[in-house]
């Protein structure tokens, strides 16, 4: 039996326009899964991420902590040079620290700056231009581009 | 003109077909592009997290560090007072600080636990069982679950 050529050309068009949907839908709908999978997975990982973030950071503190009771026990024994010998370490350990983590101090030669300045008081100088640093209360520092904390300084009036 | 009946449902059928996976498509190919995007961000905010968790701790720091570079003044001047004064508040701020982060001494009383101690040394002890721990010489601290790093102790024989 002939089918008309027309009609069976629609069939085979029909066949392959159907297998195609099908496909798409079954493609659509396994990445409609993957992602909702991948979103629950980052939103796990990101609390994970915050967490070995600090903890790393709290690793590297430990030693500090450790050398800090060391100066502590040579203090109440008075044994004066121990305690200082141990301050001076623990300081350096713990600039080192923070230089490694991108810490930097804000430079305070010169004139001040909006930026990374805050001026506290202004004082009259009359061996120092107008608008210039004239002393440094608190050290400020910076974290790559970011100000941590403002250098609290002195400007000359 | 008339098609005959079975024909005309063919054409129907194919549109629809047609329709529907241009539709899937086009869904498949957005939902494509979507993902793509979502990927690029999470990993440009993970980088973020990471940086901001650290940023968060060393901002915490800054304290502890000026606390430091004082008591460092205070033993440059001989003032011993004032400097075991600031060791002490310096130790404090650190311990209070990483006691917010979750740091908690590991235990070292009673016998010893091979998951949270580690024995450097065994000694004959009269006054103890077998496995006690003697004597701690580095304390150990977890963090959370995680073991961050296991008391060093002695154990008796």
């Amino acid at each position: 039996m002939d089918e008309p050529v027309e009609q069976q050309q629609d069939v085979d068009e029909l066949e392959q326009a159907t297998l195609e949907r099908d496909e798409y839908l079954d493609a659509l709908q396994r990445l409609k899964a993957e992602f909702e999978n991948y979103k629950k997975r980052v939103s796990r990982d990101q609390a994970e991420f915050v967490t070995r973030a600090s903890e790393r950071l709290v690793k590297q503190l430990l030693p500090v902590l450790d050398d800090l009771e060391r100066a502590l026990e040579a203090a109440a024994e008075h044994e004066e040079a121990k305690l200082e010998e141990g301050v001076a370490l623990v300081h350096r350990s713990l600039a080192d620290l923070l230089a490694r983590e991108g810490l930097a101090e804000i430079d305070t030669d010169g004139a001040f700056d909006p930026h990374v300045h805050e001026a506290l008081l202004s004082q009259p100088a009359e061996d120092a231009e107008s608008g210039a640093v004239l002393q440094v209360l608190q050290k400020g520092y910076r974290l790559g581009d970011v100000v941590v904390r403002p250098a609290r300084v002195i400007v000359a009036e």
